[in-house]
């Protein structure tokens, strides 16, 4: 016998959380196909050389291996991929004949990082994804539409506030250049802006003092930092007439995108200066939700803007945004904050029939195929053991309703477990029509 | 740029064939569903020695390795799944004390094997599991369960005729004891036998002779493989008293079994004594699943009875029994012979709205808003190009109502795409929740 023991970092759900799983799954995609997004999957594994190229380094790839295999010559070039947006990118590519654009598309995989498993950081986890690809040219209503829409998923999941903050790089990059900064030190800046809300102003400052940054320079790009607007103040401020260069057209991109969001998520939105997100392949809007009542959780979502990510597998351009819903970090927070009070998953099992003695089983399985026809979750007890046993099963799973045959499988009576009263239903077919009537989906 | 080619054995579809697997998963899972079977989910990544047992030498696993990782330690010890039977028996032991049993569950995911593709053979592939274990007894009604429930799964997906051929591992031993082959042979013998439909029975002849089989042995061995009885004759004949031994008692496991079987399902069920499933973990039924009008394709599903599976990984005892339904395999057949006729995938998308300019597209993000609310999947043009443009890109995307919207938003006309007229609506709402209710789900 083989002990087994939970992997660290490769979370899985009971049953019962797992229905709650698949409820917030279809509110999520009920919300992206309402914007007429469609699915698409991709293979969970890329070539490396896909995966490996520029500014993801900084996630730790699963590369595969054939146990069997002596020549490892072309396995060895395959990982699992960590991310659906750089799969996606290389699906638009190869597919490029065969969609339609502007192309919106949902996808929702696992994805795995060789990462240190932490509280709500997992090595395999969901994302839940949605792009919108355009050729050529992408308007900012695209990034509009996005950061709308996924307004509408979170507030779809009902878990309590949350807030998504945005920020366009060319605003960070146009102060940069601003106060000076070389431009051989810009990836290097950003990395440590990114970690400003986790190590505080003091040790950022030292952090950028070691990457080449003037006192002045540093103290002066963490202030510029520290200023953040809410959506609605953003809008009637004058902030992009104060500045120039990139950081102004960040600035008016900002606005204009917000200009085009609905009414209803602008009092979610926060423009925060300090919003860096790590993958570079970002180019001009970038965000991130988080759970204001859940402050440790980090971001369940983010997204942004990419103008040249498809283009890396194909000689046309193929700008595109999009966002992606940490669905398994969420759902680890749902679940252990007892977030889902919203969520009545599909209720399964509804009805169980009673076994007196296996002569009586196939009048079971007819009754019980009767109550499966109008899409009832119906279970045959698997054995004819004393009714007390059975009955303590059908409550110990929290079946609503039993049912008891007579001996020649006429009479039908059903015992409803709440009420714990038993009564004869003469027309079963039209008791299932109504039970059928009363079911969640 | 990097030029990207497809990776050989892992299949992708475009999205409009991805709409056609959801609409496929969709049905088979509410069959599952009838049943009450609930929904599980593993991770992708088993310890090698979970996976590498006794049994699974002909699986090639794929192993983990972390690309940044100079201690291959912990990785080095992980592997992806080849199939779902094996995680499910583990998730079983790991969670004994909080799972009911009877405990029914299903569960969709992929599973990789590092074979060779061919046609219909897929390195990564979704597989469809529902199975049943219980404590210490698993009567033999709950074979005749999965039995119905897959006819009923293959049923509900209108691909044509289907036939489950069905076995008992007991028979087939019983019968090698009975012509006096040493049980040392078993192994290898069943799997030449395993082969025969395949290489033929001059081939499989030469093959057992090589084993250690005598002619006569041989010979009478494939004479008795060569006898396959339809249920209903099956059940009608008196095959069981005419032998002994353990071939009688798999014999008189198959009657029991059948008798409980419904009547719609009997008439796709073979007796098949030459069905042997490579997996030895199966110690009872085994059945398989072919489509009779597509011989190349090879099975579409299959699976059985395993009474210490569950039992490698805990001191208890929890016999088994479930079915798989290959479901990528069925995919690429369904869409390489168009077997989808009775497939209509949600209709994705629904309505577009078109813009006159940037100035008005707030108006139109609001119309979009009111369709949504009807969940409509609705879009809004994201370019004010000329109009023509935009009604060329609907009919492309075969949407089948466009909106437009005079200059100050007040007046909708519709376009209806088929019937090619236009006409004013003056109650958006209505049309909307009229909309709504034809769309198919």
């Amino acid at each position: 016998m083989k002990k087994v023991k939970p992997i660290s970092g490769f979370p899985e759900w009971l049953p019962q959380q797992k229905l709650i799983e698949d409820a917030y799954i279809a509110r999520i995609k009920t919300v992206y196909e309402s914007y007429s997004f469609t699915p698409i999957e991709t293979s969970a594994v890329e070539p490396i050389e896909v995966l490996a190229e520029q500014g993801v380094t900084d996630k730790e790839i699963y590369g595969l291996r054939r146990l069997q295999d002596e020549d490892e010559s072309i396995e060895s070039r395959l990982g699992l991929h960590f991310d659906l947006t750089i799969p996606f990118s290389r699906y638009v590519a190869q597919n490029l004949d065969k969609l339609k654009f502007p192309f919106r598309r949902y996808q929702l995989q696992k994805v795995w990082r060789g990462e240190r498993p932490q509280k709500g950081r997992f090595r395999e986890f969901y994302q839940f994804d949605a792009d919108l690809v355009a050729r050529d040219e992408l308007p900012l209503c695209c990034d509009a539409e996005i950061i709308g829409m996924m307004n509408r998923a979170f507030r779809s999941l009902m878990i309590g506030p949350y807030t998504i903050s945005i920020n366009n790089r060319k605003c960070v990059l146009g102060y940069l250049q601003t106060l000076g900064i070389a431009e051989s030190l810009f990836k290097d800046v950003l990395i440590v802006v990114d970690k400003l809300h986790k190590i505080g102003r003091d040790k950022t400052l030292v952090e950028l003092g070691l990457e080449g940054v003037s006192d002045l320079q540093a103290n002066k790009l963490l202030d510029w930092c520290s200023v953040k607007l809410n959506a609605v103040d953003f809008l009637s401020s004058k902030q992009d007439e104060m500045v120039s260069g990139l950081e102004q057209i960040g600035l008016k991109e900002l606005r204009e995108m917000l200009s085009l969001v609905p009414e209803d998520a602008l009092g979610n939105i926060i423009v925060d200066p300090s919003l860096v997100r790590g993958l570079d392949y970002y180019t001009g809007l970038i965000f991130e939700v988080t759970l204001p009542e859940h402050p440790n959780y980090g971001s369940v979502g983010g997204g942004g803007r990419y103008e040249n990510l498809v283009s890396r597998f194909s000689n046309q351009s193929l700008p595109g945004v999009g966002g992606s819903i940490g669905l398994t970090r969420l759902m680890d927070l749902i679940l252990s904050a007892n977030l889902h009070a919203s969520i009545f998953p599909k209720c399964l099992p509804q009805l169980m029939i009673t076994v007196l003695s296996e002569e009586q089983r196939s009048q079971c399985n007819k009754v019980a195929e009767r109550a499966r026809k109008y899409g009832i979750p119906t279970e045959v007890f698997y054995k004819s053991t004393r009714l007390g046993k059975q009955i303590e099963y059908a409550s110990d799973r929290n079946i609503p309703f039993v049912v008891f045959l007579d001996e020649d499988g006429q009479k039908i009576e059903i015992k409803d477990m709440k009420l714990k009263s038993q009564t004869e239903v003469p027309n079963f077919d039209e008791w299932c029509r109504h039970l059928a009537g009363t079911l969640c989906t």
